[in-house]
């Protein structure tokens, strides 16, 4: 774990809520669901070939867990990185949270935690179906970030798979939760909207941390031990 | 055949099933007719850099077929994918049911059953006419297949078009019969959606089938036979 | 020029054709200019990693002039290209006529010819406009085509520029003429529509095919002269 | 610094102006926020597959001048990239004046200035409001350009992940300013449309090469010097 690698989880974290939060409390009236959804991915799509060679670009607590419990980094990597994301969220949220208050007739403190279920979903998804679909959503992405960086895949057909399958996760999951599957994603802006936010947060920290160590589960019946190797440890 | 590959096609079409029926069951309106296509393509994409590996990522009978008919695998490896791909859209069907269940006003039996003509059809298109496009449109999926696998491609360029491809499929074959151009992707979520869904499921069987065997008929007047090999037999 | 290259170029017509000219005339109503773009776009993209091995994946006149004015083939597999797709864009444009033909309430003659300028354009961009805005469509598109296989460039990342670009093209041309940039795919289309989409039909063969060999020319102050080998030729 | 490179940031330039501006211009109303995105991050990947061999494919004044920040180019190729982005910007934009004035009820000096704030922002976002969006969108933009062209970075997947944040850039941030993050973008046209797109100028030049200067500073803490070579330079 080098220093290198902190900052690269800090400063990909802190785009990746200011960009893809951004889009949904900034654009949203905008760009609808599918507009939203592109955002993220392609911001995502972007840091991972811009920090994957440095830290991995897992810029998410419950991929982190997933390459914990895949036994790619060790205990001490997983917990700096966990830091580092939860501070990267926080210095995201708090630049956008500046300049959306410079947007008129923008509702900041409702709008800024996007993550919700009953009266919070658009589809007034209860409890219960949020945290199963968390889970799942979260499943899905972590499986697919371990299974195209194990050490079968292709290098460089990571980071367009792992964008685009958050798309794809956004597209389905915005209507039922606001999709989280990133407890930093999740944590961030509700420190900014306070109230309910906070309130229903943790289970968008819990499911999607679930959903990534059951996606790590299923990786060892699929794909053989073991992941390519980050380019930055093989450079310097 | 591994007993991987097997897990994979499985895993494989579960999600697939899950997450891009998911789409249109659960966020359709929402996202409309190109956020539906592109949850279809951007999760098969995803899958196949994450499964490619280990099975091909057929995740598709009509896939299979093809690349049976091509010559690239053994009449016993294509049963076993078939096997793994039914189990898992009826897995990956089950778990959608289930949440799709907890969403308030989803009439879940009429909205599972995607594939449909006449007047299951957005455009009316009948019979005969669903039967033609389904045929065609599985043949583009199954000859894009073939090609970018063939050993004359370049490696790692077989996923983004793949994944693609299948979405603008989707962005055509929509309006006309939901898209099957998968038996297992019409075969699950038709058990649970019952009705109409089950007596018009022939035609999203047979169709994709035989479009996907016109496929590999083709594919031998384009290409020289032989395909790339599946890293993981490479590997292991 | 093998006679796979033949089959390649007339394949690969038929198939854009059928799949992008369908988008629009049997799903625009349901996808909008941006979803009929993303048809095309991704079609293409899928061809040119399915059939650019076999054949470079030309699949449209103007292109192939381009290439033949770059000095990448000769005279003579640029006539039987020419034809291949002429027969190609014919078949296609029957396959899909068979199709619409089965759509309820589907003007079959009137909505066929999708390119068109004066009242056939959606802002009513009169003749000389629309000479202007075809020239320099295809323009982008054959410059980039040209580039991306130039001799510089990185092996596999041609058919995601080429995809991609010509989505970008249909995103700003659809409104103007329906964007043709591809005389295949206006003529075919034509013979079906009959009317003005054939007494239109002068304008979206010429434009593109002067934007192609202008890109040529251009294509020439930009890059050394040389393009990067098609695989069938090293392999077979 | 070869001629080939000033006569591909000139060509690439105006080709970027002329069809991402030109999809806001000609075709916003019937594409959308999300269409006009596409198109500008599209026709970007589509560029650096085609010049970044030649030229790095800057077309961007502050790309030019994170890349200068960083290291990677020399003084004088940075003046003679500026002059050449400078020039190409107005060609593209001339060229796109005289297809716009084809338009029938285009108003082409109102529609031609896309940045703006206050009133000219859709959100009505403010002066301070404007400068902080830019800075932080062209950090974004800068910073992955920089970072997915470092030494650490896999060759041929860097148009990818530039494109597509070029056009999530664009998803969140047409809403607030029509999204500059280009100085040649805004210069352009807005010499063309004059009024208040000439007096805001200032704001749309300064605030991106800000940004991108930032974005190199960051660069040095998560990144080792030194960038992939361009080809043309190992070729030639």
């Amino acid at each position: 774990m080098s220093t290198r690698a902190l900052i690269s989880e800090f400063t990909g974290t802190a785009l990746l809520v200011f960009f893809a939060v951004g889009a949904a409390v900034l654009a949203g009236d905008f760009i609808g669901t599918v507009g939203i959804a592109l955002a993220f991915g392609f911001v995502l799509l972007a840091l991972c070939y811009a920090l994957g060679p440095v830290s991995g670009c897992h810029v998410n607590p419950a991929v982190t867990l997933g390459m914990y419990t895949a036994g790619r980094i060790d205990l001490r990597s997983a917990v700096g990185y966990w830091v580092a994301q939860v501070l990267g969220c926080i210095v995201g949220s708090a630049v956008l949270f500046l300049l959306a208050k410079q947007v008129p007739g923008l509702e900041t403190h409702a709008q800024f935690g996007t993550n919700g279920f009953a009266d919070r979903s658009a589809v007034e998804l209860g409890m219960g179906g949020a945290f199963l679909a968390e889970v799942v959503l979260t499943f899905l992405l972590v499986f697919i970030v371990l299974a195209v960086t194990n050490r079968l895949a292709v290098v460089g057909f990571d980071g367009l798979p792992i964008g685009l399958v958050l798309a794809a996760i956004h597209i389905i999951g915005i209507p039922l939760t606001g999709t989280s599957v990133n407890p930093a994603r999740s944590l961030g802006p509700a420190l900014f909207a306070g109230g309910a936010a906070i309130t229903q947060l943790w289970l968008f920290i819990l499911a999607p941390l679930i959903g990534g160590g059951l996606a790590a589960l299923a990786h060892r019946f699929t794909h053989p031990p073991g992941g390519l190797p980050v380019e930055a440890d093989a450079v310097e």
